[in-house]
């Protein structure tokens, strides 16, 4: 049973716990430790960050103008360093400086220069920034912090002595190119991750699920498990689907239009473009343009690829009159859409430019909203179980009053009123969801689930919509029980995200050993010596007469080899088949995790792995 | 069982047959007759067409400059006067005019006078085209024919007296506009269609299946049974299908991916749109640009959505090494591509801008050719049994040497090869085909397949190419059984064509009335009075969960009414509902065809109609 994570008891600010100062001040220590040994280094920033720390540094060029990096070596002298640092249990010290001191104390060091001018001077309303980032109405005290002999600015908090710091609670991990403020424009400098943690045992947990996490990511297995390929003459963000990757595809559909037909959903399809017209019409011109790709001029029309499905949707619900009777109607399509993501901010599935979505839009009556509302909700419980998905949570996305007109619709009035429909419905329903200002969709409240996968990463996966805006936008209504025109609300939602983000939270979910149902082969039947070959080839049509995706391994390899290579596939079952098995029309069965099961007759194994299939089960 | 129809028998030139030159004489026969009521009438162009003739008159402008229009009524007008010049019995003179008196003789004529210049007039390479469009080295003599009082320019052929032609055998049909020499820029002109036969049963039939075909036109059927609809905003040319034609989608999809599995192909599923470089290296861009979107411009890359999807198809080919052991390898994918049609030449769902289509690419050695293109050939069998199609004519497109470096790939000696090569498999496979020069596609020879409707109409739905370019241009190999590399020839498929072209086939083949297991409702629930509506609910629920796709009919209509309403919507099977089926667990079966089975227990009618459906019988 997938369980609802509290966020509202986790929420203690980082910046008020003990792992924070611990981290900051390892930053600290580690740009000690590239001082003494690179004295000419210049420092720019280096805050803790999630699970760790990093800190940037400008090496210099070398002979050639190119920037000096970071070697391995380096990484490890410098922790070796850092450690000597901390064993020599040096105090924090807090020092108030003014402009001209600080000017002064870090006349060397450029970056630093550059943040302190950035303190000093008022923006255009006259207001300047402390170091969190906060508006204030007069310059900040500055300060800085001091170890041993390297004094940094900062406004910390850091541990009072390096002494509370463990020479075995921290690692440094990795070496990147990061530019100053984040600008290409600017310099390029190193940036030094590190990891650091309260004590030994937290830091190898960590390490351990990091090594995890790279055994998992989905652009590795993805390769490997022949799942998805990128093509450089394709474009970056357009994944092409590998055969394997289509079957998982198609039973991700198959599960969808099973559940949305018992809930009473019709399939559509809609094109991939369409005129400027239609979104104009939607809104998605100009509230949502930069998102979109441009447009293609036919004839003098100007064609856009749809970034989202509902206008389609919206056009086939006003094809023609609606009663009240016909309402709720439900409108889903696997359809694919197409958005601009800037290529540096592209990630394997995970931030693509195509999306193949699993898009719905209910159309239903004001009294109707809650019952639809709460069965979407109930829609997406159904489907963690299925994909075991264990832990969860619902974030209520809201306006900002700041974007009316910009990023939102402008009409206050809608949105307090849909926002507050949709806390009511959840309330009532004891759903729980915590709430974030700022960042609905444009034409309404939305709902993402952020869903865990089975080594605690996050992934926002699903997403519910009320749309208040587009229904009257598109002059869609529906001739209520009074013989009245009336507005239909309108609910976006997509319970099973896009194939490219599912297939990629799966992926690193499952670590590619996915349920019998969604595995690409879910057998395959191995021959312990060339006279068993007729059988196997027998059973194998069988196995898939009874729709088992099942292959037969009539490679040149020998038996220990074929099983490996199936397991380095990650297939469910492997079918060995020797004398024994053939005389008694029998199959010896083998699990992926090793198991051996033993012989069972053919039969047996088919109607025991068609339940499986059928339900669901893991394997 | 699917005949193919042999077109070399029938082969007999429409220009030598007595319905020709009763159909170009009928058009001079109209074209008196208008001139006797519109005296003033220029004429432009007259030919006998399949089935008829037309003629082009300009009829000047009225008092606001818009040009003159024939009406209803001037049909029945020039229809009687026709009659009455071919009770005249009169003979069609042949006159051999010189260019002077030609223009003498329609000095009040424009577009003749244009003509004869034209007639005169050498082109660049000193050649003159006479009035059959063939070239030749010397003016043409020019020709006149003659009935009764009305001469016009012609090259003949008509019959020798009026009195071959029957009063009671032609019929005019419709009138058009039409721009002189189909120039836009021109003035308008009005065409007058007739039809004209050796009898009056020949035009009586024909009449009927005109009728029929109106009644079967897929616009009419496709709003009527809410498959399809367009929509002014979203573009001309992109159906957007409606919940009954997604299912009828779904079922040739599942159609599709089941004869597809069975013969051992792979489904994949690629991106609408792609970098240009894609199609630079197809060789799309420039052999077919003018067929293409325009481009979308990002980040200073040129995108291009996709027009076919072979190149998608030709990169998960080569994503990674291949081995000949792994040949044929077959990727299939229901692509949806976009292509440029001007908005002039789109219609109903036959001319698209968007198709989604039954797109396959194998590639294999040349020495599993001949059995890889004769299994395409027999799956297109296969499937015209299952559809119900009974004539059908492969035709070979080839290339023509003109087009060299400019439509087609510039490899004359590949072109012969591969034609050859296909030509020989179709002969030696007893594959009926005729040949047609210069219409291949631009990487090679592909045969077309034409099917005839149920009424007679002639589509062209299938397709199946051989590409002995492409997999040259994307450096596809595999290595073969002497370790060396070698390219793959691929064959391109599509048997079912786009969903968009086979669905308005089915539609005016089946008229609407398709077979069960196509047909978006399959069944109806119709209670006699208010007291069966629990049990009808409850038989609606079994026949659901049967597998069959069944409505309850719960309107306040009256039973009968409901059955008409049923037949209107082609619902193969109502099941009708009272006291004694409720008693017995029964149901009263009706056809559409009004056909009465009477009752039969529902278990009975479930297991009848799930054979009919998984046996694809037609009900």
């Amino acid at each position: 049973m997938a369980e609802a994570v509290d966020l509202q008891e986790q929420e203690v600010p980082y910046q008020e716990t003990r792992l924070y100062r611990i981290r900051h001040s390892l930053a600290h220590i580690m740009a000690q430790a590239v001082r003494d040994i690179y004295p000419k280094v210049k420092f720019a920033i280096g805050p803790p960050v999630e699970n760790g720390f990093y800190y940037d540094f400008d090496l210099g060029v070398d002979d050639d103008g190119n920037p000096m990096r970071f070697s391995d070596d380096d990484l490890e002298q410098i922790e070796k360093r850092m450690q000597e640092i901390i064993k020599g249990k040096f105090d924090f010290e807090l020092r108030e400086v003014t402009p001209d001191e600080a000017r002064e104390l870090f006349k060397d060091q450029p970056y630093k220069l550059e943040l302190i001018e950035r303190f000093l001077t008022p923006d255009e309303f006259g207001m300047y920034l402390d170091p969190n980032g906060n508006e204030i109405d007069h310059p900040p005290q500055l300060t800085t912090y001091r170890q041993d002999s390297f004094e940094d600015l900062c406004r910390g908090p850091h541990v009072a002595n390096t002494k509370e710091i463990k020479t075995n609670a921290f690692k440094l991990l990795s070496v990147a190119g990061a530019y100053w403020r984040g600008d290409e424009n600017n310099p390029q400098l190193q940036r030094i991750y590190g990891t650091g943690w309260e004590d030994k045992k937290q830091l190898k947990d960590y390490l351990t699920q990091l090594e995890e996490a790279r055994k998992r990511d989905h652009r590795k297995l993805g390769k490997e498990l022949d799942i998805f390929t990128f093509d450089e003459e394709v474009g970056p963000g357009l994944p092409l689907w590998l055969p394997n990757g289509a079957i998982m595809i198609e039973e991700l559909e198959g599960l969808a239009k099973e559940m949305e037909e018992n809930a009473g959903y019709h399939r559509v399809r809609t094109p991939h473009l369409s005129k400027e017209d239609l979104f104009l019409r939607s809104g998605h011109l100009p509230y949502y343009e930069e998102s979109m790709y441009p447009p293609m001029e036919l004839e003098g029309v100007r064609y856009f690829v749809k970034p989202m499905n509902c206008p389609m949707h919206h056009k086939i619900f006003g094809s023609r009159p609606r009663s009240y009777r016909e309402l709720p109607i439900r409108l889903a399509e696997y359809g694919t859409c197409y958005r601009y993501e800037k290529s540096g901010e592209l990630f394997g599935l995970m931030r693509v430019r195509s999306l193949q979505m699993n898009d719905a839009h209910i159309y239903c009556s004001i009294e109707q909203f809650e019952q639809e509302f709460i069965n979407v909700v109930n829609m997406y419980l159904a489907y963690f179980r299925i994909l075991d998905i264990e832990k969860y949570v619902m974030r209520l996305s809201t306006h900002h009053p700041r974007g009316l007109g910009k990023k939102y619709i402008n009409n206050p009035e809608l949105w307090q009123q849909t926002e507050d429909l949709v806390r009511n419905v959840m309330r009532d329903n004891d759903v729980h969801f915590v709430e974030v200002a700022d960042e609905a969709a444009f034409y309404g409240p939305k709902i993402d689930v952020q869903v865990y996968s089975a080594i605690g990463r996050e992934f926002t996966l699903a997403t519910n919509q009320v749309d208040f805006a587009q229904p009257g936008r598109f002059d869609l209504t529906f001739v209520n029980s009074e013989g009245e025109e009336e507005t239909p609300l309108c609910i976006h939602r997509a319970p099973l995200s896009t194939h490219e983000r599912l297939i990629g939270f799966l992926i690193e979910h499952y670590a590619g050993k996915f349920p019998v149902w969604l595995s690409p082969v879910q057998a395959v039947v191995i021959p312990i010596t060339d006279e068993h070959y007729d059988y196997c080839r027998q059973i194998t049509a069988d196995l898939r007469a009874a729709g088992i995706r099942a292959e037969f391994d009539d490679s040149s390899d020998r038996m220990n080899k074929k099983i490996r290579n199936a397991q380095k596939r990650y297939i469910p079952y492997m079918l060995v088949v020797g004398d024994r098995e053939m005389e008694e029309g029998a199959v010896a069965l083998r699990m992926r995790s090793g198991d051996d099961k033993g012989a069972l007759p053919l039969a047996e194994f088919i109607a025991m792995a068609q339940e499986v299939i059928r339900e669901k089960r893991y394997e």
